[in-house]
């Protein structure tokens, strides 16, 4: 976009406390960047988090020796207009809603995750309307821009745009392949430079493996390494080791979430201790938002404070401006992110969404292709694309019996009666955000479903 | 075979209970498939059996009014030379080796079963090595002959024979494909020859669509039978009912294992309920057999007894008696069998073993071409034949790693610490029949792992 | 259909010379498929034809025990209305337009023929829109009626009924495999159910392998006696035989029409050797055709006569015949049938229609699963279900850039300004019957080009 | 490779022509690729060659800054050596085979070309046991070397490395895309890189798509510019542009070679002109080469002649060089390679060999994922491939019918007794090279098979 004078960001979920981040990340690549206008769009219900965080967004920036205006604003379409990138970063019902995606599951004795199990499916049925909505309006009011995505379940979405929005110019993206990125060459003592990475699988889902700048694969090395020293996972994932003898077969780095199905018992103990104690992550992460809102609110602040780091989802903001930055300067940058398949991951077909090492330029990703996986990654890849599919075609569809075939078939939910009860209270909770499900809840509500968490269940009264 | 003068069957494993029903079946098809010798094949140890049930084999066909030699043998050797068609149905380790793939699971409260869970890959693990030495034995002895395997687990089994042992003249035989044909007409108030049966899938893992003689879908009628009338399951699975709503967006129907993984709860209480009270299944079947093998004991009965139908493997002899007829006799019969794919299951590589509807005639089994499954049948597929994969090379090599990717990606596995603790005491369990295995048994021993279930730990003394 | 009291046909293109084979063949099978009304239709330019092989029909039934109503028509509605089975026999332009598909690129020197080359892509283009009209109309009609199509190019009229007018209820057929089942056995003096056939590919572009009644591969002892006896070609088609070096590495039987490909040199010759002196295969049709209709004519015929077997068609009928009755009395039987793949030929995507042993029965066909080809029968099949898709999109988007990739790609067009010129004046001569193409025929017209062969010159001018 | 001290190459085929070029590439490079010595191999026949173009070699060198020790040989094993790279640049019967390969077909009116048609097969024939037999010294030699072969046929060669050698260390490389990226730039009034390139397909078979810095498709800009302006191909191939109307419903640039399948027509006429009057290609280069050889000669001479470029292999060279300088300095540049497909062209299995867009650095090739092609590409390539995998089997197993199934499957061999004796013509003409066919050659010889082209007749005298 050479030519462009000035580039029009729209960022929709404006009022998240990412949002400093995002900012920190334009104004340092602000030389290849050109940002003219930035616009922090949000919902009524968001509104005040709007203000707080965008009222900081305007301070970073006049901090910066760069004139870039922030306009604030509830209108979609008056951010969307003409805009050259739109980024996504909000939470359909907000964290209350990630509160029942994660407490209703652990009621009964099963995890309740924001990207995966039961609350990963919940995310993904109130998010997938939305953010097609989104793309309705795109495709009016800004046809030629490309869609950010780092609204989770960040590969479901993306597939959603693809697949059902027929949207091509979108790309996913996830901070934890950069935190891999960013603490495996510590451990061998080098830089991410002298490194070559591949990753290949799906969004929360994959593995990767490295060579060396020699061309030798250091995989192995890394895996010793993380046994001896810490293995810097993301804030929000229970560090459990893998067990050392699976991962000497597999040849390969799991991501973090792979904690979920390769230690499900203990991951699933550790938030049933957490459920009972603390409070589950949504709850943790209230108070750290709320936290930071504070920080955010001191008129004195204008730079991204220390304390977004425990927030969980650090480098996600990072990750999207790098992403920008290397379309608009074609700068052809390595970056793992959910798109079109293309057959770079051929165990699963060409037209899925994957999440994948590419080469990110003028022209979009160019995914690198990784060839097959061996048969235990290869199974685990095509039942979680599968649970995928299901998931959002029922999201699309408000189909029970495709719901309750994504909870079936889904690694971290036990099927069975208690499966469907939890299906049934988080629609029953969710009702507000599922118009799709709209005659399922209601046929619920009538047969007297009701929540049985206690904290969900008072949230619900108000 | 036609212009052959008799026929040579070798059973292997001949001394199993279900050995007089393989005698019915041939006795009733004698006219169509005209046997000279059978040979009735076992190991040391099942000697005792053999002979009991041997004998009764004699009277058997003694009763009948057919010319056919009964042979009783401890020299495999010899049962295969020149062999027409050799059948397996042997069991590695007997009923006790059943018994602790189901009570060392149980006892950590994890599913043990079969041909599922972690009791399944045990089977496999067990089994494996000894049906390609089979197999390297029929290559020098009866390189012509047809290999009818209904040793469980029959598709993973078949599988390896096929892919390892590089013998295409085999078919896996189950019992529950005939189950459902036998009932379902009843519930339409019609006959089998009125209706069209495709099934698809894995060995205890497929699904079928019925027509009926006007060519409409009628499966959807049958499931809606189903939740009226009696489903008429295997005697070895327990009997809780799918969910409709389920199953009406599946348009087809699973078998019965599919409890195992759609109803995943229920059917664990029901099996750890068994563990805590009447025994396992296993422990179940052992009284039966004995049972069974006093009645044999009778010098006066010279037909198959009624009681032998509560065994649970009905009509499995039976199906390979109709096998081996229909290949001798070019008879086109509609029979599922575990047979290389072919792309009958498109969803699968062309490659490797399914469960399919076939027709089944001289030249073997043409299995029909089922088309693609919709994405849950799919994902579950495929990550139960890279299970199935994972576990024939763990079999094979011997690899802790692998056994260990095997039983995480099981879905009736809980990954984590008790699934390797599980994964442990199954291998200091089965020690005997796990050479491949030897030098982590020997680890293992060494580091003090021993077997908690005080009945699995009492037989281990002996 | 087992409940239906009597059966209504309609027959698309009734008026072709076809028709008595097609009455014999329902005639002979009465009892098995108790047909109650035939309705003959055709167009307004086939008028004639319609009431003399009409009355002939008419007269067979009256000569056979059973009452059959035939009624002739030229409302296509009429006729469909509650059909219960459709067959099309019909061909656009009549004989006239497929002696253009031969003479026109036979007057540049290269293979003109019905089904295959440049030919068969016009016969492709000028049929495939008007069988998605009757298939609209069968939609409203008769929803439950099966389409037998026996239209030439049946493969590619198959897939486009299947993909683009998204009917399942489909069946094409030919007469090539029913040929080589009825000559085959007699080489190895057996007789067909002595015999396992199994056919794979595309419509006239098929190989087979045959077993015997011991299940063994008899297909190199066909091929052997082949290059000793008689092989039985269907008419249409120049007897030059195959390398046999070929076929020994092939290990399967090529269909008559692969010598198109196989032989290529070969068959130009004897194509331009007809074109200079007796007329090519249209044209040389068309005398017998005249005679046949004058055989019709006569008051007195009322079985079919011996010259219909000179047509080179024959068989075709009695094919769909038995094809409709294993549909009607759900027969199981063994026919080769263009149908949806679902993975038969897995070397093709299981959406698309291959040409295959199947069992029909009352839930239409059941494909045979026939495992990968080897790599040069692969490749073959590859490219030429690539030139059919391609020929259909441009037969459905009139696109000139398509229809010049389908003739680039068909291995019996000779690529540059010559094929572009045949192009160019196949569409000029066929004018009238490709509406899609309008635009470029306009164009095509403007710029000058005209027909160079003088007899088809001869033809447009009235 | 970072930490190596110095670097050694060894070119097989080192008294090839081209190794000025190699040189040069080698001396611009030698800040970033650190070469310490160099090996040029040749065989006997070779040795005059090897002297002059190494004497030759080692001129430039020291007309250089830089210290790098040129090695002359005949001993292979010497030159593989602990070689850190080894490039291949070697033609099996020297530029007489080519002959022989071009007039062969063309005294029988086909098309004689080095890498395409019946021409193309035999180069395979001759080179695959070659560079079989080089990769087992490697093995042996140089475990760790990359293997850089532009030996043509490079796509089979690369092909036949990877499926018979097992060996994964290796690129083939080609100038044809490297001439696309030197020329459409300039088309466009731009430079390459402000340009993305995606290729996709197999050697000397691929096409290419194009985007602009602000991310637009402009392919069809440069196939615009190309009907008005220069189109800049491989002094090689005859110029005679595609038909638009077919690139633009390909939306995608073909590559030079493609003229022989889109335009066959014109190219034969245009090779069999020079058949007939100026000789074929290879006697044209065959004269070129005596001129370099003439240059090559002058001890004054220490650079690249300009008359080198008109040899018709230009940049060839020059992109091994940037390989692998990539490769060593691990640059991640983008290189059109043949390498694993890995997914990259989905329309081919994943383990097959294709050419396609890369990015090549430490790691070695990583191939960008392209995506499905429409039908009449895929189709292309589909049969393309097959032919090129039954090329190579036949090339090792020397068996003839798989030889005439390659013959007939390849789009520029007409089918027939004509193709039948080139084949067999072609194998005598070739005998001392093809020591797997000695079998039919002998079999050939008896049956009194001769070569009718004069000129080559006479070649076989001597």
């Amino acid at each position: 976009m050479s030519k462009k004078e000035g580039i029009k960001i729209a960022t929709i979920g404006g009022g998240s406390s990412y949002t400093p981040e995002l900012m920190e990340g334009f104004i340092k690549r602000y030389e290849e960047l050109p940002i003219r206008e930035i616009w922090l769009v949000d919902i009524e219900a968001g509104k005040e988090k709007l203000e707080i965080v965008g009222a900081m967004a305007k301070r970073m920036w006049e901090a910066s020796p760069y004139e870039v205006e922030v306009h604030l604003t509830l209108d979609r379409e008056e951010a969307l207009k003409d805009a050259d990138f739109v980024t996504t970063q909000f939470r359909v019902g907000l964290l209350d809603a990630r509160v029942k995606d994660e407490r209703i599951p652990a009621y009964y004795g099963m995890i309740g995750q924001e990207t995966n199990g039961a609350g990963g499916i919940f995310k993904a049925f109130r998010t997938i309307p939305v953010i097609l909505d989104i793309v309705e309006d795109m495709k009016r009011l800004c046809p030629e821009a490309w869609l950010i995505n780092f609204t989770n379940p960040a590969g479901m979405v993306t597939e959603a745009i693809v697949r059902y929005g027929k949207w091509e110019k979108v790309m996913g993206l996830c901070n934890v392949p950069v935190g891999a990125m960013m603490m495996e060459p510590k451990l061998l003592e080098t830089t991410l430079d002298q490194l070559v990475y591949k990753f290949a699988g799906l969004n929360h889902f994959h593995w990767h493996r490295v060579a060396d700048a020699d061309g030798n694969d250091v995989t192995m090395k890394i895996i010793d390494k993380m046994y001896s020293e810490d293995a810097g996972l993301p804030a929000n994932i229970f560090d459990i080791p893998f067990f050392k003898e699976q991962l000497e077969q597999m040849k390969a780095i799991p991501c973090g979430y792979h904690r979920y199905y390769y230690r499900e018992q203990e991951m699933l103990a550790h938030a049933l201790e957490e459920y009972e104690t603390i409070g589950t992550r949504a709850q943790q992460v209230k108070e750290t938002e709320a936290e930071l809102f504070d920080l955010y609110k001191d008129v004195n602040l204008d730079h991204k404070p220390e304390q977004l780091a425990k927030r969980g989802g650090a480098h996600y903001s990072d990750a999207a401006c790098e992403t920008i930055a290397s379309i608009y300067a074609n700068k052809n940058t390595h970056i793992v992110v959910s798109t079109k398949n293309n057959g770079a991951v051929p165990d699963l077909p060409a037209d899925c969404v994957v999440e994948v090492s590419a080469f990110v330029g003028a022209a979009g990703a160019l995914p690198i292709a990784f060839g097959s996986l061996q048969a235990a990654e290869r199974g685990w890849l095509q039942v979680m694309k599968n649970m995928e599919l299901v998931t959002i075609e029922a999201a699309i569809t408000g189909d029970y019996g495709l719901a309750l075939q994504a909870f079936t078939i889904n690694p971290l939910v036990t099927s069975g009666e208690t499966a469907k009860q939890i299906l049934d209270e988080l629609l029953i909770a969710h009702k507000e955000f599922l118009p799709n499900f709209a005659e399922t809840i209601y046929r619920l509500e009538a047969e007297g479903v009701t929540v049985k968490d206690p904290i969900v269940k008072e949230m619900l009264k108000n």
